[in-house]
């Protein structure tokens, strides 16, 4: 599996640089995206799904609504949404710039949030900015691409699962939250093979290329720099006051948190254990090489001396005594191999 | 002794990826115990323990009750208890999720709770998933198999030893807790004792294989996820104001948490003495290797030129001055001599 | 590009060592620039530009006034402008001292901040020292050189652009911190480029000279000691109560705070991943050695022993056993390709 | 001098693990002590000062009380103090549980407390487990040996020395705290002196044994383990309100205070600097190995041609152009000369 | 320049161990200095400089009075002063006790503040213990040596500088902070200095000596634990309510605290510059390390084989084909030119 793959930390390109505030520039890549404006109109008794051309064309009953905008590169249109459920323009600048953090925050008359989807498809890893505008019977949300995150709450809506249709919208802007979250969830099981696929690496293979570990690290720097602001958002969220808190939707919120908590703690871990397992790796290393340097010298300093004693007897002196001794290459073999002991012995006494 | 092992840092497995909240998935693997509903109904004068069969035998009189659920599996047992005394589904949802964090939380008529029993079990490090739900005169404890960390408590429950039986129904809450922690420093006690011996093979026997250091901080990492989330809850719970503290029950609180955080000390020290384990292993090569080199050195550098002079004599030049010297080979014999001390004295001073 | 250069982490030089508090010294290096004294007096209905010789000149009507003062040698000038809007001797202090931290603060009468502009000019990074009085309907800005930060600013009000003409004046204050942070965004991207060659260059091109990682990380520590203290002031600044706040202000600065926040992000995720380029470069070297080593010990251990046999066979003893037998230098030879053979095999075993 | 020996960073023993809230068991090793019970007896005009048999002979009259227990092993003996001033029985437990970590708690009708004495004795540390029960006109402290540390404050009662005759009876508290502190300024006296010892080793006679590092290292984590509580315990108590603070006790708290911040502040000061120097110990190993590589290169690099050479010329080719020509050996002398030259002035280029 | 020497990180000289709260024991080492009483006594209309022979010949009018007094151990004078103006033994105990931490605290009837002199004398650094008593018109300042960093602000005061004889006399306090915070400006531009010199001698000169980059360190930690106290102590002090704050004050003391932390900000730049260099420094060894064991493995290798070849030929069989052929000594000389430019080509293929 490719966790994260082309693989850029900070999407950084700031929507308008010297542009007035407020100015609406999709900074995203999905420019081709067909763009589709989805209406799921419900109540308790029934769910109406069906797909407008224009927002003029929405409209509004005493039914909840969740308006389901995917594709951003069309400016006017967003500007248009924007303007029927009067969202500021800063907000709608926030909407197309795909670079911004994500966080909640509340507006006269609606509550704005910006979020990441990460999810897998294919074996590689997806990113995509999402916002939402909550509003009193309407939830416009905003994405570039259509996918599966979402599918899942709106089979829920239309099939009537659950308590999905009875609760008030909030319960639908939990309901995405916690879509979104399991995705996490997904993530970190690919990650934590990934991890565990190097752990055998390197401590029963003897992998000494730490590349691996080094895209481990950049990759939990990516999902810290990801889902420390969503943490942050949602427990800003939670544990100040709201209108958008109905009765009973607490208990919901604080599930999520604890999924974030979950994850957060899990990226953590994974972290020190990425540290830890670059500081065996290298380790390793170490003691390899220490290895193969007591190899080469217990052989070097064997042989070296030996060696030149054979040279000794190999110099062409004239009047070398000895030389025309009958025993002396037996002599020279008991020599040799009395020193090859000596220093195996001494060796082997310091343990090498 | 195998701390912890298999190991599994974070079980992250959620209950219910795309699921509706509040759908009930046991996720963890004992699906082969066998379920048990044990109740023990105490008051002043005595205490009554017996098993059902169902929920609905269950009759409350004016006694004190502690309903100890083994086996998370039954879900539909999960369900129809969680009915009896109005349970969230969301809280039901977390008794059989085991990968959920530890937490205390105050819900409207109960208080609930998650928290992990680590104990040795044969050798072995055992993990457990509990949940505890403290109602005004009943507790429900839901733990995954049959054990004896709760054993303890229903004795003297049983037997009528302390004051159990005479307080209110939070102080055997306080006790279970109370059991629960005291698991936590055998388990320490029992990493103690890994690391005296580790540190002792390193300092002593001059290991060099870090294996057992990464492994030592695996588990220690693991304590810590486990040990954090549950200080930070009975921390947060005791400093809260809460209907479920009964006069009196404060000091022993806050004596749990005295326990907490000499336990949570205890794991950051050894964190420290790890990593500083870890680093005098490193220098121990570094140093190994030194020496090893040193030797190398002293002896290639000084066989190296005597070698060479031995082969310049045996060059076979024809006209070679000094070859037909009677006292060629004392010279010789002498000068080799002469440079060996040379060198070994030059290292001498150097210090090596 | 060279992006911080020449390199001073720190100008400290005070202002005034043993002086009177409030003297005035300009302690920046441009001395030579031509002072300037600019305003641009706007309202609702039209904008002029002008420049004045002398701040007497000024006639403050019923208009807003930005006055943009350039160059900050002239203490006098200074002083004179102090004089005329009742601002504080030390905060004219700080204006032409350079080595002030970011900040603002609420005076009586003004509010007085400092900045520091970071920008690109030419493939070189400039620093400048700006400050800003904002009093009621007046914005006093001062900084060193003539530059194009603030031109985009003052070309929407010229033109009339966007709501700044209609706004109050704390919205013209918003929109030059706005201006000021555009060009962080460009300086990081700036910076990723550079982190992203040097990637490169480590991991493909086995770059081992680490003095870019050493250069990079310095860069970093610069620009987190800017960007740090503007994060703060501003935070505290929106988090606070204000008479400088008018309605309708607060999802600006809230705007604002978010890029610096993604900002400041940006910065220590690129920390962490220096000090992680650093970590695996360190790693190659090491690895690399080893691999360089093991060439040499295989090599050595392979003909030392060979050499020596050799040797043996080139003495000159004169009764020597086999050396008149005719196939000697055959079995020599099998000897010395099963001695090689033999090690060999015993490298690849060892997985060498 | 041997600072902590033996070293035992944490006694974990927990005080009846399974056993009853309340159980009390001695946990330390001073057995066979003899139990004593003193008794200083004070007010403004005197002080007596006597021993006990039984805690029943105790009348108190219109006076101050210190009764100083020395010996925990006779459980009975506390657990009757215990009952005649209403100390709870979770106390009781702590003042005989040794691992307790140093805390201090109100409790109704009496202040509980609990310190480590740290202190030297014959050049070894003594470290000892110390609780005090602070009531209306009572004062116990309990003790496990019989010791020096309190001895000043005795004396400075029995001979009317200073106010503390005149004060209220917490003043006697804090007298005995600042008797404990002071200890732990002459054993941080004594970390410096083995801190500045080793320093010396290392800077200027190149040990490169790690071990006494470590050594430090974990004589500092006990010192921060030890400290890190009493300060906590001293900075909350002094900080909140307490009915424990009679007229004109507050400066002497906070010069207590003053005291454990600026140990505090020592012990991390010297962690870094035990850091650091373990850091510049494995620098040096780096840099000597580094030489020792270098001279062998040298010599092997000038050695390997020249013998190279010499072997060439010792082969035995019946036909060898130039073996009998007359001025071989001078020639072959100065191209080996030559080529050592050679090799030596590009190794002082390269500046080796 | 020597910026710390001699250095000795913490003076922790308890002030009487096992003495009485509120002995006076000068702990510092100018115990030959001249005790000397000089009197300041100013007003709008002039300042009257004396010195006094002792506290008692002071005539208290309506001026303000700045009592400074050089040299401490001269207990009997202190004990004096301090009762003359009604201060806390404890307090005065602090005054000639040179180790005690910066603070600033508010008794009843006075301010009482500790600080820290540094200041460069001759290239030399030296540290002083300051203290100063504020209270309704009077100053007193304690200090071990007479010396020049207070010297301006007396020069201001006799020649009327300013708007000091005017100000209330917390502003002469002010004055005097800010007289003794421009001295750590001095002190910090000194040490950047030494940075600079340092950085380049490892940069360019490849120093591989460490006691360099460890001697800063410990300045740093140095520099950082007195800066630090002295810090939080106006910081907490500025934050608070006071009556000893006069109107308009609070911007001066803005601007001290924005010194402070403009120099707490340089100096943990330092310290993350100095490891970073250090982790450089360890860099370049291994590199070079590296460098040097490829030149060895290169010339081992090509010759090592080449040697043994040689060696063959040299042996003495009777019976060795090839021997006595013509051209063998050509060949041989081929093989050899061959096996070398083999062996290069491959050290070039793979980059050596
Ligand atoms: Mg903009
Ligand atoms: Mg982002
Ligand atoms: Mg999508
Ligand atoms: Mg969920
Ligand atoms: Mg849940
Ligand atoms: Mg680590
Ligand atoms: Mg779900
Ligand atoms: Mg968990
Ligand atoms: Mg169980
Ligand atoms: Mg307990
Ligand atoms: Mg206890
Ligand atoms: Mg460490
Ligand atoms: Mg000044
Ligand atoms: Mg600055
Ligand atoms: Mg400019
Ligand atoms: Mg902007
Ligand atoms: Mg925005
Ligand atoms: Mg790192
Ligand atoms: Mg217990
Ligand atoms: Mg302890
Ligand atoms: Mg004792
Ligand atoms: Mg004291
Ligand atoms: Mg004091
Ligand atoms: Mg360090
Ligand atoms: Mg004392
Ligand atoms: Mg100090
Ligand atoms: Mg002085
Ligand atoms: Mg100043
Ligand atoms: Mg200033
Ligand atoms: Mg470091
Ligand atoms: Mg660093």
């Amino acid at each position: 599996m490719r966790l994260l793959d082309p693989f850029n930390i900070n999407h950084l390109k700031k929507s308008g640089v010297g542009e007035l505030p407020g100015s609406l520039n999709y900074t995203g890549t999905h420019k081709k995206v067909e763009v589709t404006l989805e209406v799921l109109a419900y109540g308790k008794d029934g769910c109406q799904r069906y797909l407008l051309r224009d927002i003029d064309e929405l409209q509004i009953e005493d039914k909840k609504y969740w308006i389901n905008v995917t594709g951003l590169h069309d400016i006017e249109l967003i500007r248009k949404i924007g303007e029927k459920f009067q969202v500021h323009l800063l907000d709608l600048e926030d909407v197309v710039h795909v670079s911004q953090r994500s966080k909640i925050e509340i507006r006269e008359g609606y509550l704005f949030s910006i979020f990441k989807m990460v999810y897998l498809k294919e074996e590689l890893v997806q990113h995509e900015h999402v916002s939402m505008v909550l509003a009193d019977k309407v939830l416009i949300s905003f994405q570039e691409i259509a996918g599966n995150v979402f599918d899942g709450v709106k089979e829920h809506l239309v099939q009537g699962n659950g308590r999905i249709r009875a609760m008030p919208i909030d319960y639908l802007f939990y309901s995405l939250l916690d879509a979104l979250t399991d995705q996490y969830f997904l993530i970190i099981n690919s990650f934590a093979s990934a991890f565990n696929e190097l752990e055998v690496k390197v401590l029963e293979e003897n992998l000494s290329n730490t590349d691996e570990v080094y895209r481990l690290r950049k990759e939990l720097l990516y999902l810290m720099s990801v889902i420390g602001p969503i943490r942050e958002a949602i427990q800003n969220f939670t544990m100040g006051e709201s209108d958008y808190f109905s009765h009973g939707i607490i208990p919901y919120y604080a599930d999520l948190m604890d999924h974030l908590k979950q994850i957060s703690d899990s990226v953590k871990s994974y972290r020190e254990m990425t540290d830890s397992l670059y500081a065996m790796q290298m380790a390793k290393v170490s003691t390899d090489m220490n290895k193969t340097i007591m190899t080469l010298t217990v052989f070097s300093t064997i042989f070296i001396p030996l060696s030149f004693l054979a040279g000794v007897f190999g110099m062409n002196f004239k009047y070398f005594p000895g030389m025309d001794y009958r025993n002396a290459i037996h002599i020279f073999t008991a020599v040799c191999v009395a020193i090859a002991a000596g220093m195996l012995s001494y060796f082997k006494l310091r343990k090498w």
